[in-house]
């Protein structure tokens, strides 16, 4: 589980005085890259040529956020199947708690030459496996 | 069914060399924009104080768009609830037709001063069903 | 004088492997947000019907960023004129202190409501000035 | 010389109803890969192992842009130094040709393996000074 906080500031807003729902796939990937600095040897990764690559978000819009509110998002993991690794964001207002969005983003393990998905190994099953931990 | 027309720019690529998935999010705005002004009058939304507030996305990204890529949006209407609207957005790359992303966004109708949903009343069933017309 | 810091991820990048030039502006427009909710009593500004408004900025960039690099923003007064603001914003590399970019951004204070530039109050003046002390 | 047309939309506009001042930069850089596809053989510079850097950015917003907006994007070659490129690029409201914002943008030719700027030659200033024929 990880916790990133976000301010909300005047370049997040849209026409309708609220964050624009493109921005908030902005919001979710920096607490992904947030969640992988702590918890995967990214460059272990690198050397063995693997990488994540996005296949599916899915995401609800709850309520708007709007210029000043602090957001704090949380990242877990929903789940890791042979291919496939869910991972489950919530975007919540800091303080009151109240939900603003949340998100499944599905992945699955590349190789980054052929960009092609490979099966998740025991060794990064029990790295993801971690974030929960 | 509206065409949006996208050619990928440096300022679109990621880390990874392919079109951000945040970005893609901003492409379907693009065309959804290009959809309304064809379909909608939407100087008659403004003055009833309505307008459409984004619930859900759902998308799949099916092939990475790189560089110079030519970009088609294909956006139909995939159904109409009675509180609900829900499109169906396909980014293909033109000239060979490989799909890029699907996205099935969901909408409601809102009163613009509570920011609540309201029921799809006949008339607006009526001018969004002509987007498939 | 305010500190701002941001680290580079996979989104900020473009298709040379750089923080990408528009996405510095953002850096730039996060770091004044900071400064203001340090230095400005912004509901007072609000209620007196003022806000500021960007006429001019002028960066150079002088080293790429790269993902994964930790960056400061230094934010400082370089001068007020009877009309004008000028913030000098510096990014550097966190740690060796190399030079990222640097920016002189100009605004005026302007009636919200004309969006009309006025002339910098005395008391708008003093406010900025304790930006550097 | 090179034009590019903009509609400006939802999610270009930020807090104040006005398109931010970093998307002008993402319209910029959007009118120069248009004016590149139509006056320089990239491939060709991607043989050669050159490419362009933009060094500095000067802008001057004169009146902001709004929702529903169509914006005309005018690009010049300002002039061609030893070892830098000015373009002029000038965004405009398409109708009433009221300034929007200018800007004057600075190359260098760059070796893109080592990163360093090297002297425009006779054969890039010819396919550069083309721009404005």
């Amino acid at each position: 589980m990880s916790l990133t906080n976000i301010n909300v500031r005047g370049y997040h807003i849209d026409l309708y005085g609220h964050v624009n729902n493109a921005r908030y796939l902005e919001f979710l990937e920096e607490a992904r890259w947030e969640l992988l600095d702590k918890t995967v040897d990214r460059d272990k990764w690198h050397r063995q040529g693997i990488g994540l690559s996005v296949v599916n978000i899915n995401i609800n819009y709850r309520r708007p956020a709007v210029m000043g509110d602090r957001l704090e998002i949380k990242t877990t993991l929903e789940r890791i199947g042979r291919k496939s690794v869910v991972l489950k964001q919530v975007i919540a207002k800091t303080g009151d708690r109240r939900l603003v969005a949340e998100a499944l983003v599905t992945f699955v393990i590349v190789n980054m030459k052929t960009l092609q998905a490979i099966p998740v190994s025991d060794e990064i099953r029990a790295e993801l496996t971690a974030i929960n931990g």
